[in-house]
C-alpha cells in the first residue's frame, strides 16, 4: 500500500425530503447565488423545494449552466457574484452545475487577471468561496469531492482543476430526484460511476485489501441496481443505492494508497470536446480498447475483477482478464450505451490523429497508472475504438 | 435505506515514516499536552519520533492512561491542562489513550461542576479542545470517529460519550508501529474491528447495497490479513491492511443508512467492568450467544454473511445462518481468542444476574437494532455465554 493523506470534510445529508433542511446549512445572513442548468429543476419540483427552504435567505439565481460547464457562461455568473457581493454559492444540479460552481468558488477569490489561468496553471485551490450542493443527477461524484472539469468551447478545451478548498460544505442527496431523470441520463450516471471505479482499480496489484474490496463492492452494487433503476425510476430503494454508489465511486476513498489510471477520462474528454458526445459515453467508447491495448500491464487486476465481480471462475489469468473486458462492454450495452466511436459520429476517421496532435500540443508526457502512455499510444487506443 | 447525515472531517495521514510530519499539523504557537499510556511508546521508538517531530513546539507530557481509560487518572490530566493553559492535545496510543483524550477535549471546555456529568447526561459534545492522534495500536477505530468510552473504577461503570466536536483534527497511522505490538493485542485488535463490523451488519436486511458490500469487504480483509499479521508483525503490507481495516470498521461510514445493533458492546462492557477482561475478548464471549438467542431476527443477514464472506453455498437460510455463527467463533479461536466466559474467570456463576441488575439499575429500556432487548434478555444471553 502506498502512503496517503485522506480528508473529506463534506457533510452528506442523504434521504427522502432532506432538501427542506437546506436553510439550516447556510448562514442566515449569507447572500446566496443559486446556480442551475437548463431549467429541468423548474419542471420537476426541485426548484420550488429549494426556494421554499430558503425563503428567509437573501437569494439571487443564475440558470443556464450547460453540460460540460462552459467558461464563457461561468464568467457571466462570476460578474454577478462580484457585482452583488455574493458570499455563498448553492449548486442545484448534476456534475456540470457543481463543477461550474467549484470553478466559481475558486474564481471568486482568485486574484489573477484571467480566471482561465486557474485551469492552465494546475495549482490547487486552497480556499474558495463557501458553497453547498443539492444533487439532482447522480453520476460524477462531484458532490463529495474537490475536483472539477471546465470546458472552453472557443478552443475546444476541457481541463481539470481542484484542491482542498473546493469540497462542498454540504451536499443534499434526496434519491427522489431520480424519478424525473430521463433514461439516457440514468444510463450515463451508471456508466460514469462504473468507470470512475475502474480507473481506480484496473491498474496493477498492490495488496490493498479494503480498497479492492470497496471498489468491487461499488461495481457489484452498480451492476445489481442498474436494471432496477433503468426499469423504474420511482423505485426509491434502487434510486437510493444508485445515488450513494455514484457518490462513493469518486469521493477519494477508494483511490487512497493505490495506483490510479484516469487515461480513459483523459482520452474521453477529447471526444466530448471534439464531438459533444456525453461524457459517460466517451468513457464507454475508450474502456475496451484501452484495456485491450494495455492488457499485459492490467491483466492481473482484470482477472481479479472477473473472479470477484463478474463471478467468472474458469480459465487462466489471460482468459479471465479477457472475459472481464467483455463483461464490462456487456454491462455498458445492457444499459443502452454503445461502445464504439462509429456508433456516435460518422466522421470519426481522423479522430485518432487529431487527439494525438492535441496531446502533443499540450505537451503532456505520459498518462495512465505508470505515466507511460504517449500521444502515439493514445492514437492507437482511439483507433481501436472506432 | 434510512435517511442519514455523514460527515467525518478527520485528516488521515497514513504510511511509513509519516510521524515525522506531526509538526505540520499542530499550530506552531500551540501549547501541547502529549498523552500516552503505560510507557510502551518509550520502548518502541515512537516516543522519540514524536518528541523529535515536535522539537520546535512547546510540549508537556502526561503518561499512565490505563486500558479502559479511568476517570480518576483523566482528572489528573485535566488539572494539568487547566493549570498549564494547554490548547492542543496529542494522543499517542491506542483506543484507550485516544478515548481518554476525547474526554479531556470535552472536559477542558466543559462548564459544569462535575465532568462525569458529560457521560451521564448523554449530551453530545459540540465543541472540544483541538486534538490529534498518533495511533500505536490498531483496534478501536477511535482515531477516525468522535466517540469514546470512559471507565469509573470506583463504581465499576463504563459509559460512552461523543459528538461532532470530538473528531480528531488529524490522525497519523504509520503501520510500522505494528512491529512491536504483542500477539495478544494484535488478536484483540482483529477481534475488536471484526465485531465493530458485525454490530453494523448483522441486523436485518434493508437493501443498502454498498453498506453491505463494504462491511463484507472489511470482514473479508480482516479474515485474510489475520493469519499474516499474527504470524509476522514485521510484514508491512499485512500491518497496513490490518491498520486501515480497523479504522474503516468504525469511522461511521458503514453504519450510515442501516440499522445497527451494539448490544454485544453494551453487554461486553459490563464484563470488562466486572472482571477486567480485555474489551475485544468480551465481544468474542457475547457474540455467539447473542446471535443464537436472537437468531430469528438476524438470520437473513447471518445467511448473507455465510454466503458472501465465509463462502458457504450449501443449505437453507437457517442452516447458512447457523454456519455463519460457527464461522465467527472459529475466526475468534483461530487468532487465539476464547469465546466462553468460563475461559476467563472461574467465578462466572452470578454474572448474568449481576449484569441484569446493572441494566435495571441504570434504567435502560431496550438495546439491539430493534431496541427491544430487556435486562432479562441480556441475562439469558450472558448465561448462554458461560
Amino acid at each position: 500500500m502506498k502512503n496517503f493523506n485522506f480528508q473529506n470534510p463534506t457533510k452528506i445529508i442523504f434521504g427522502k425530503g432532506e432538501i427542506a433542511k437546506l436553510s439550516d446549512e447556510i448562514p442566515s445572513n449569507a447572500k446566496v447565488l443559486i446556480l442551475y442548468g437548463g431549467g429541468s429543476i423548474k419542471k420537476n419540483g426541485i426548484y420550488e423545494q429549494v426556494i421554499k427552504a430558503l425563503e428567509k435567505h437573501h437569494v439571487i439565481e443564475f440558470g443556464g449552466i450547460p453540460p460540460n460547464p462552459e467558461y464563457k457562461v461561468l464568467i457571466e455568473a462570476l460578474t454577478i457574484i462580484k457585482r452583488e457581493n455574493i458570499d455563498f454559492l448553492l449548486a442545484v444540479g448534476g456534475g456540470s452545475v457543481i463543477d461550474g460552481t467549484k470553478f466559481l468558488s475558486s474564481a471568486a477569490l482568485y486574484e489573477g487577471a484571467e480566471p482561465w489561468d486557474i485551469l492552465t496553471s494546475r495549482k490547487p485551490t486552497l480556499k474558495g468561496m463557501p458553497f453547498g450542493t443539492v444533487l439532482t443527477l447522480p453520476a460524477t461524484g462531484s458532490e463529495m469531492n474537490s475536483g472539477a472539469v471546465i470546458t472552453k468551447a472557443e478552443t475546444q478545451e476541457k481541463l481539470g482543476m481542484g484542491g482542498p478548498g473546493l469540497f462542498p460544505q454540504f451536499s443534499i442527496l434526496d434519491p427522489q430526484v431520480v424519478q424525473s431523470i430521463p433514461e439516457r441520463q440514468i444510463a450515463n450516471g451508471l456508466a460514469d460511476a462504473f468507470t470512475h471505479v475502474l480507473e481506480q482499480y484496473v491498474t496493477y496489484p498492490i495488496d490493498a485489501y479494503i480498497q479492492d474490496r470497496f471498489a468491487e463492492g461499488i461495481l457489484q452494487s452498480l451492476i445489481e441496481v442498474a436494471p432496477q433503476v433503468m426499469a423504474n425510476t420511482n423505485n426509491y430503494e434502487a434510486a437510493a443505492n444508485f445515488m450513494w454508489c455514484c457518490t462513493m465511486a469518486l469521493n477519494g476513498l477508494i483511490q487512497k494508497g493505490v495506483p490510479t489510471d484516469w487515461a480513459i477520462h483523459a482520452i474521453g474528454h477529447e471526444l466530448t470536446a471534439l464531438y459533444g458526445i456525453d461524457h459517460a459515453r466517451t468513457l464507454a467508447i475508450i474502456t475496451e480498447s484501452h484495456y485491450t491495448y494495455n492488457f499485459e500491464a492490467k491483466k492481473e487486476k482484470l482477472a481479479q475483477l472477473a473472479e470477484r465481480v463478474f463471478k467468472i471462475a474458469k480459465g487462466n489469468t489471460d482468459e479471465k482478464a479477457k472475459a472481464a473486458i467483455k463483461a464490462i462492454s456487456d454491462f455498458f450495452q445492457s444499459i443502452g450505451i454503445d461502445t464504439k466511436l462509429s456508433d456516435y459520429t460518422p466522421n470519426y476517421q481522423n479522430t485518432a490523429q487529431e487527439i494525438e496532435q492535441r496531446f502533443n500540443d499540450r505537451g503532456w508526457i505520459g498518462i495512465g497508472e505508470h505515466g507511460k502512455l504517449t500521444p502515439s499510444d493514445v492514437k492507437t487506443i482511439v483507433e481501436m475504438s472506432y
